[in-house]
């Protein structure tokens, strides 16, 4: 009520339609907020722009910390604009909620992509659950692409599901890895590595160039033991350096290519399809439990509830049981 | 109906509560199962063993492939029963779904630990949810403990959020890892680490038993670097070998240690009470979803939705909200 100047949902519509970054930024600060009144504004912008949205090649890039993440997005970024496209580049950061960072805390990450009035940076706050921060970031993208960004990468750290959670909305999924650090293909990321559409070995500069060029031909090799995948696309491993930009313009012929083939084929319809419906569901998962813990009655009964449990007073299971038949009950009203 | 063969809940029960173990696999089997029938007569069953649970250490084990768990587990096994402990080892393997293989699928792993009548071994199907898994397993472990065995080891692989899950129902948390795998440490393991009670050095044999050593003062000189925990404990660095048995009794050891101290500082009951309180809202969402996804009339306009969401005709965020009003304008006959 005022506190917050917000505006009507057309004038958030209007202004990014018209490609207006201050009203872009508010409306993805509208959608990550928490705030109720803001939920319900943020999904009628979203809804408004959504006719105008799906024009753009979304890439997907993850690695883990110290892989050089920012400089090669800072390098490849400058490349994407030259060309003539808008870029946006999105940040998820799950693990900021344990390590309290965040991958863009760093002020001074990629000082001059942000400067390039044909980019724009916003790094995606981490939310209390995964599939709020899917969601969230999800419709900032979708803001983005209304707003006639072309190219929207979203970088996410290789930490727990925030992969799965990406894949799940980009049509290009790139793993940046480290020439020597070939032990990490076994194990805990072979799931990632089974994720990916290309496999890109970093900072292959100075006397590292030789190490990288090896670990391509290791890790071309290791991914000859995975199975084609149903878009027909073979994984590809490149090498490149964020720092001299050596190998970015390969990378980017190469997700061109990737995005031709795909069109060609139909996988591209048909994964985007299969996204908008995995879509649909967790975001019916999100509206069911929204619906259920803001329920004043729900609230108000979880209280002492939770003593009970807590205590060992009552069964968890008994008592979740109870409160969802008492939500049941109660929700004639709900909408 | 007759298909499979099914008790009264009450047979369950107090088949359990004598310790016997074929009534106590098949309550398993029924707490894993998908059925409706089953899933009623499991919370029953579950539900009406709960007074008799709690008594016994849980211990979370988990460690990357390859890291020697299952020989860690049988050799450690075999130390506690010889103690007069009882000890159920349950395996949660939520990679499975991605790569098709188990964790206990290869039928000769703790062969010796398997014919031990003290000891009683469960693998954990992978669910389709990691909520899923985690309700199962934590049920199968409410279970067991009403069976009387007394020593509760979980077992999970070192990938994706198995751990958080795991994390949420035992005592104490042990990451297991190999000497010379100093890199994990870094970047993708740090929250692993920092959920860790213990850290343990596998594989101390032979040649290794030097570099074990060495490691083990490295990773101690890591650990000094995390904040102290609100249980007071910090996290101990230990060297083992599951092949040859040194240093396990150090191991166990230190386990009852924490035991006592958490006991004594207030900790164990209000971990265990917030564990509860967590595995009620847990419970709820899987309520929520399931009443949700098992109702006649969703289940009958989703097929009509999805493709139209497919298609790109309707908005997903749009016939999300329209099929969770439908819910609610309907459920008033759900319970």
């Amino acid at each position: 009520m005022g506190k917050r100047s917000r505006f009507t949902p057309d004038v958030y519509i209007q202004g990014i339609l018209a490609g207006d970054r201050i009203l872009l930024s508010r409306a993805i600060t509208l959608v990550e907020s928490s705030l109720e009144s803001d939920k319900l504004l943020a999904s009628q912008v979203v809804e408004g722009v959504l006719p105008h949205t799906g024009n753009s090649v979304r890439i997907g890039i993850t690695g883990v910390p110290g892989v050089g993440k920012s400089t090669f997005i800072e390098s490849f970024g400058a490349l994407v604009v030259d060309q003539g496209y808008h870029l946006a580049v999105l940040a998820i950061d799950p693990s900021s909620q344990q390590t309290k960072g965040s991958i863009l805390g760093d002020k001074t990450r990629m000082e001059t992509l942000a400067r390039d009035n044909r980019a724009y940076i916003r790094p995606s706050p981490a939310g209390s659950t995964l599939g709020g921060v899917s969601a969230k970031t999800r419709e900032a993208m979708l803001l983005c692409e209304a707003a006639g960004f072309d190219v929207i990468i979203i970088e996410t750290v290789g930490v727990g599901q925030s992969e799965i959670a990406v894949k799940g909305m980009v049509d290009f999924f790139l793993l940046l890895m480290l020439a020597g650090a070939g032990d990490e293909l076994q194990g805990i990321k072979k799931g990632i590595v089974e994720m990916c559409d290309a496999l890109v070995i970093n900072k292959a500069d100075g006397e590292r160039a030789e190490v990288a060029k090896r670990a391509k031909r290791e890790y071309a090799n290791a991914l000859h033991l995975f199975p084609a995948k149903e878009n027909n696309w073979f994984p590809q491993v490149k090498v490149c350096s964020g720092l001299t930009a050596d190998g970015l313009p390969e990378i980017w012929e190469m997700i061109q290519e990737y995005q031709t083939q795909v069109k060609e084929n139909g996988y591209f319809n048909s994964n985007r399809s299969s996204q908008r419906v995995n879509w649909m569901h967790e975001h019916i998962r999100f509206l069911l439990e929204t619906s259920f813990y803001n329920n004043p009655s729900i609230q108000e009964s979880m209280k002492t509830i939770e003593e009970g449990v807590r205590g060992g007073a009552f069964s968890s299971i008994a008592k979740a049981k109870q409160l969802v038949e008492m939500f049941y009950g109660l929700n004639k009203d709900k909408f």
